[in-house]
């Protein structure tokens, strides 16, 4: 059996055949999984695990809306896979696999659709899960790629975005406003930054790092959770929605790292720049609250497992995200919620 | 709770956005399923049926490739659920819910994506299941959807392709060549054929029937099953690389439709032309197997469901199809066995 690691030797001769890149390059991510039966078959079959229950995220990626049509396939393929994985981290679930539907343009060679597989392959071992199957197909048009990820959560202990109650404290994962950040940095637009600090930050744009190790964590403490993609404020406010509470949301206590606090020094406008990164997109942090007495024991998993969880907020009786400074409460527009 | 089936009122006014369209539209196609949350999470959360196995496929269509650009919306969406559930009735699995990935250029406004989603909501009711969860992203490109459709099937009962035996019958049901016929009618381009034939053919075309009728029969009859996507030709050959046998087909025996017969009897050269109906796409038939003493019983378990069977070909020791008729042997070209 071919590690999904190497490439077929014979990869990146002549014209690319739909079936030929699944036999070469996507049924080796396969291997691991029984039930996607060698890609050979319609349809995959998964046995449930006992107890559990099986919880379903799919995020699709389009070339020049979610990724640059040059950022290498290897990229895309893990950002893809990764933005998946970042859902079921929310959610308090373990992947185990997932199925992928690949559109692909003729002008994207042999060379290109075995760096996606790479990717795919390298991540796969990273994060412990198989492909189990899906479609590839033509298209006139741009690069799109969709993927269902699925993992298992304990019967009934998926965590939800709809069960924060007032009262509870509202944390966050890592560092926020990197993402939007970075993807200035990945369009070489980013300035007022030094060159290793551009670097950092357009691969935490490419290479999100789901938090999958806040898992055990958020199911044992948590009350609600998101991730955080389109942005702290509006993912916030989907908990808020979908609990029907009011959230309020500290911007003096947004984590931020140092090359956000550098880029923040610079800003003229402080407040306008810290709205900037609450509301950027593309951090895969875990946005979540708990209980006040859960607080800390959710802390203390989180930083067993290696990762900063900040309080930024609280949950409130009422609906929306309110979100203040110390000079007074900011004003966020509708518009702040939706994707650009 | 709106019927999936009424539009809402407000549909139609203004530009169209990600969160009202799904709010809108998609949120009352999952109001059957419980774990669709409403939309409203990052996952969907399924509890596993006791003594039952997932089944999962994923198929992907995009405009201009799988489906004509003036193509009414509601009919790519009954497309696009009804070709995957073609896989699920060809193993056998009982259909229950689905993921939706949709990337939507943006001049589709309102009334398509309304049309989309009404396609959608007839289609659940006539199969029995929910939308469950995905995503739905802005393209530069044609309209590109993939569906990833979930069923059970009793544990270890799913019915595969590999599991052919030297010795079994080859059958197919419905007829064969429609869809193929049909591609040119829906274009405009049939010739020999009368009105209604050539609107009974676009149908077949555009409104493909999943062949769940049969699942039951397939489960307790069958030694193995494929649907029929890419052709009779190609999807048996897969049985047979799955299952590491031979299969000979008889193209004397192909099923045909009244219109299917009737432009066969047009064409100048019968064996071309039968060969272009077996090699045809688009059917969405099934090709099964199965032992000699299960022939009997698996028929009369079809018509008993209102279908039929046709015994086309056997079984043999070996590798490949060999395709015959009265007249002799027909040789296949493998380029036959792939997509254009």
């Amino acid at each position: 059996m071919r590690s999904p690691v190497t490439p077929d030797p014979e990869v990146g001769q002549g014209p690319v055949d739909e079936f030929d890149w699944i036999a070469r390059c996507l049924a080796p991510l396969a291997a691991g999984a029984p039930g996607a039966l060698g890609l050979l078959d319609d349809a995959a079959v998964v046995t449930p695990r006992p107890g559990y229950d099986l919880v379903l995220s799919k995020d699709a990626l389009v070339e020049g809306v979610h990724f640059l049509s040059a950022d290498p396939m290897d990229e895309v393929a893990r950002k893809l896979l990764r933005v998946n994985l970042s859902d079921l981290a929310a959610k308090g679930a373990e992947p185990f696999g997932y199925m992928l539907a690949v559109a692909w343009p003729a002008e994207r060679g042999w060379d290109q659709r075995a760096a996606f597989a790479r990717g795919l392959g390298e991540d796969q071992i990273v994060f412990g899960l198989s492909l189990l199957g899906g479609d590839t197909v033509s298209t006139p048009g741009p690069v799109t790629a969709s993927l269902t990820i699925l993992g298992w959560a304990p019967h009934g202990r998926m965590v939800r975005r709809s069960t924060a109650r007032p009262g509870d404290i509202l944390l966050v994962s890592g560092t926020i406003g990197d993402g939007t950040l970075g993807l200035d940095a990945a369009r070489g637009i980013a300035s007022d930054l030094t060159g290793p600090e551009i670097a950092w930050l357009a691969t935490r744009y490419r290479r999100p790092e789901p938090r999958l190790a806040l898992i055990e964590g958020l199911r044992e403490h948590a009350s609600a959770a998101a991730d955080v993609s389109d942005g702290l404020v509006a993912d916030a406010g989907r908990i808020a929605t979908a609990s029907k509470v009011a959230l309020s949301l500290d911007l003096d206590q947004l984590p931020l790292s140092q090359a956000a606090a550098h880029w923040l020094a610079t800003q003229p406008d402080q407040r306008v720049a810290r709205l900037a990164l609450a509301t950027g997109g593309d951090d895969y942090e875990i946005v979540c609250t708990a209980a006040p007495e859960q607080v800390k024991p959710l802390i203390e998993a989180a930083a067993a497992a290696g990762l900063d969880l900040t309080p930024i907020g609280r949950v409130e009786a009422g609906q929306g995200v309110v979100v203040f400074e110390a000079a007074g409460l900011v004003t966020v527009d509708r518009a702040g919620y939706r994707h650009p």
